[in-house]
């Protein structure tokens, strides 16, 4: 397998931390998505949604999507497990993935496109667009950020983890929802004091590195 | 288990139309969710992020996440099969619910809650609150909605269901994706042929009014 990289996109961060926390690794190939790589043969076919990262198969399937690259190496070396390692851990750990994903990340991410100036005529993940850049969908991304955190808070007041007592792939995806709120500048400390010590004992593991 | 459901929410008939599909029963309890059920005891503890459906096992844990839910329900009742069969069926199938959530489903989800009457004072899923529906945002998900479509129509030229060549849940989330878009009055026929054909087919089916 290949795994298809852009080091300073989120997604693809998302995947290497996995992989770090998880010991695996993955033979990689760097695409220079700056220059539109992504769009170009034979990589438009491989990913015709045009994203990073994405993982080759042996075979030739294309599994795109950070987290379904996550999933499937997870199936593959279940130890240590970070998807959790019965039915119901999977469904608990699944369940905060989506409401950190949904909830928080994604709302971030959309008001981080609309917002920094790099990202002008590609507000749209995977697209060129002549789509401009939307103050009212930045507005919306921290606010919703900041509902996210206020539910969240509370939960970890009493949980070491997001999906509870151990690290999971929810902790990695809410990483990043953190990282955003830290750059817009968000009182993170003040106001959501246990998401706050949650992040920083985050930060401090190797992985957030790779 | 118990599953809490409430019969008018695109998520809580995700669950619904999956159950049928897959042919399995659960023992359901409508919530008043119009009224409020889910802010009130002892709802609001067992899913402080208030959305229905939930489901209750019989230990007390609770899953949340239409999606966590039906993947829960899988791995109990693995046949017919709706999230795969194998490592490398379950990764293209998530990859592509993921494709469909993220890019047209819940983008059109915002676009309906920031445009619906019935809406104001919850744009914000699973909460009561004074942000005012955005036009903008409205704006954002139509056009996000459109270019998934564009993205998706070439795909389904040659696969009869959204991740090849069975059914699986990407096609119940996908149905919601066209429904929205048949709510806005978008041009499926005449502009994305190939998914219109496939969601005359997907209306077609028996589960769909579950």
């Amino acid at each position: 397998m290949k795994l298809y990289d852009f080091g300073p996109a989120a997604s693809a961060k998302r995947v290497r931390i996995f992989l770090h926390e998880k010991g695996i690794q993955v033979p990689t190939v760097e695409l220079d998505v700056r220059d539109g790589a992504q769009y170009k043969e034979p990589f438009t076919t491989m990913n015709p949604f045009h994203c990073v990262p994405f993982l080759e198969l042996d075979n030739g399937t294309v599994i795109a999507e950070s987290i379904s690259i996550c999933r499937y190496l997870e199936e593959l070396n279940p130890t240590p497990s970070l998807f959790g390692q019965n039915s119901e851990e999977r469904a608990v750990i699944d369940m905060w993935n989506r409401r950190v994903e949904l909830d928080g990340f994604y709302p971030a991410l959309h008001a981080a496109r609309n917002s920094i100036p790099m990202f002008k005529g590609r507000v749209v993940p995977g697209t060129r667009t002549d789509i401009e850049q939307s103050p009212a969908v930045v507005e919306r991304g921290k606010e919703m950020l900041e509902i996210f955190f206020g539910r969240l808070d509370p939960h970890l007041s009493d949980n070491a983890f997001i999906a509870g007592a151990k690290i999971s792939i929810a902790d990695i995806t809410c990483f990043f929802a953190t990282n955003m709120a830290t750059a817009f500048e968000m009182d993170l400390e003040g106001k959501f004091p246990n998401t706050y010590r949650w992040h920083q004992e985050f930060s401090a593991r190797p992985s957030t590195e790779a």
